[in-house]
């Protein structure tokens, strides 16, 4: 029995890796990502172990029941504070990420465990999961922290010369979108490379084949939602930030209903959903110097999971999705 | 059957024009109001019509029940993403409507259609209703969105010197605030005009002449209120922007409450409450060029609808207000 | 009979000064707190009178039952608008408060009460209790409004050079920091002051030695806390103002849960959670000019009592807390 719980233990480690991204309650999946994160950006992989062990230590100290724990309920939203915080600090606080920094990140990954917890209490009766507000609310609050203790590194905005910038674009370089959608399964984890993807694209393929299409369709989909609702240089669609919030709006719809030829259209009208949020609100959160996280994916999925679960007459959620 | 369904089609094509102004579920109120729109901004009135018409398409997709499209569920929100849209986008881009515009609030309406769905199983545990928060959600996204498209404008304010303003102010002009309570009926579409104003009033009067007048009493009390949190020059308050919460809030208590004295002096409350709202978020709308749409109305509503249902002894809330 | 309700009348006229930060429903207690806030701010003790005559008689048009009346359900947070914006006017409008505000401040207290009894309908399902947001949302709307109104008087910000002052910090003085622990309970009330901040102690020493003990200790670890999250000078940590969301934010997680050591680290858990979004929020309200209020109190106890209550197993809530 302690060797099965140690198993499980290891199991369960792995799988939350896998969960906020893929939904894909898999140790193998897990260690895809893990390993695709450690290549592309290692402070990365080192933030999505430390928090990771802090979740399951703090989810341990409140009592929580094992298979609760071992469902990765607890820490799957952590495992993001980790990765998205190491991996963004230095663009956003412009310099690189300094010992203190961890300090505050095992801390924050406390309350995040919390956070999820209470959230959880009150989406219960609406019967909705929490997706990963926990990980967007415990974040905002971290990086507006960090801002007004002061590590914020003021940078003059001298070199981006907006006039010339706006005349110089419009030309759309159709391999780099396409790229771009490559790249967004990464930047799920705030870790832009194309290893990551292809590794998470993969632990995604080992749980379900038709799961991995159908949200790289919805990444194509935020793409040219993108488009359509940004003006160029469209540098940051190349990298992949505008597909990671379509990509997760696809991909929980499908995991959570029964897939038909339906609920398949909601899932792409999810990624069109999540993709505009997106567009509207990163004017609003940079007044604050704020990145999107992923707050475009919970509302859109929030509203529109409500709506596939009650609404849709014939369709059906699945029964036990066990997570998240 | 069939002659009957079409009878129905039209009479719920109509009464959509009127739910969400007027809260009346009558064919010949629509009418009323949507000649009343055509008359003072056909731009509106074709917007009215394309999302009116892209709303029934989306819930008939979704396979909603017949009975649920016919009470005006699911697009009386529809409606105002096509009125204000088209009413306030030369105001707020600084140019004419293009043609792609319509095309971008068709598919605003789909999401709104969405949107409103799912908000409603979120709120249906409450027991309170939607009111026309699908449509402010919407379009809130959707101003946003074009926003960061690069619609807008960018014009020197150069033509507004602040302080020349403030020392010419501060007398108020009686008879334009009267006019302007006029007005409010029409600017709850948006639209600045006395025909469409006028129209509105008779539709709501032939459901209703008391809700009629109490609602004028609302839109009066909101532009008093207005004067007493604002400060000149007054021409919001003489074209009716400041009226058309209360109005609306007024309206929307004794539509879904027995009409007692009590309840109409809450719903009287309940316009001074959302003009306030209005005068407070009005500068933090501001910050985002965002309209303030109808939210005061919506935020006001939920909390002091909440409160008349349930907390106040001896009142009660109409058995099947059938709408909205 | 009537001697009996005029005694209860006058116990429950006392009772709502100390509810909204002792927790208490201890008519000596709010004695106690009352004349702490007359001795060091008059203007802020009569805002408290006031706003609490007014929302008894609204309480009372309304037709609420006498039991909910003396439970202090309708009018604590009352209290809150009262002495809070009687404290905080000079500030942050840079004139002393004129006779109209008190007219504002009593209509403005009506709709507290409203609010508060519609947020109470909304929270009822989830079991968790409203806290202070009814004075939370009300403030706001009114601050916001009296600066649309033109009360807010601009002031040139050149005596504060920027650079100089992050020059000169960094040296902490203990002695401050633990008098700002001291100031911090009457900090919750916004009235600065040994007097008040020391009555309101005795006040809840009478009711709880113990919940007076963790509650001071909370708002120690909030100093603490601030000092991790903010940058000098902290003239703000040494006048209590950043101790008062940790002192409501332990207190209420004491009061509304069976003490245990476990709920006792929960407690002081949820003073840091509410000083780290009091840290992370500050910047945010600044753009529009308004204070926190209490709202990081209540967000922090919002989710962590919503966890305390159904996810701890072992934990127990207390039976009948009666308040708030």
């Amino acid at each position: 029995m302690s060797t099965d719980l140690y198993k499980n233990s290891w199991e369960y480690f792995l799988c939350q890796y896998a969960i906020p991204v893929c939904f894909a309650n898999n140790p193998l999946s897990g260690l895809f990502i893990l390993i695709g994160i450690f290549i592309d950006d290692p402070n990365a992989g080192f933030g999505a172990l430390l928090c990771s062990f802090i979740a399951i230590m703090t989810a341990l100290f409140l009592g929580q029941p094992d298979n609760i724990i071992s469902a990765g309920l607890s820490s799957y939203s952590a495992v993001l504070v980790g990765t998205v915080t190491a991996a963004l600090y230095p663009a956003f606080f412009n310099q690189p990420i300094q010992p203190i920094i961890w300090v505050y990140m095992a801390i924050a990954t406390i309350f995040c465990v919390l956070v999820g917890l209470g959230l959880s209490v009150l989406f219960s009766q609406s019967n909705i999961p929490v997706f990963t507000l926990p990980f967007n609310i415990t974040a905002s609050i971290l990086f507006l922290g960090l801002q007004a203790r002061g590590f914020k590194i003021p940078v003059d905005i001298v070199n981006v010369p907006q006039e010339v910038v706006n005349s110089t674009v419009s030309n759309v370089d159709w391999g780099s979108v396409m790229y771009g959608c490559l790249l967004s399964a990464g930047q799920a984890y705030a870790v832009e490379g194309v290893t990551c993807s292809i590794l998470t694209l993969i632990g995604i393929l080992v749980c379900s084949p038709l799961l991995t299409i159908s949200s790289f369709a919805g990444a194509v989909i935020a793409n040219f939602t993108a488009l359509a609702l940004s003006s160029g240089p469209y540098d940051a669609i190349y990298a992949g930030v505008w597909g990671y919030n379509g990509f997760l709006a696809t991909a929980c719809i499908l995991f959570f209903m029964v897939p038909t030829s339906r609920t398949t259209a909601l899932a792409w009208a999810n990624s069109m959903f999540a993709t505009s949020i997106q567009a509207s609100l990163i004017p609003v959160f940079k007044q604050n110097d704020l990145p999107i996280f992923t707050y475009p994916f919970c509302l859109a999925s929030v509203l529109l999971l409500g709506l596939a679960t009650s609404s849709i007459p014939g369709e059906q959620r699945v029964e036990m999705p066990t997570i998240p």
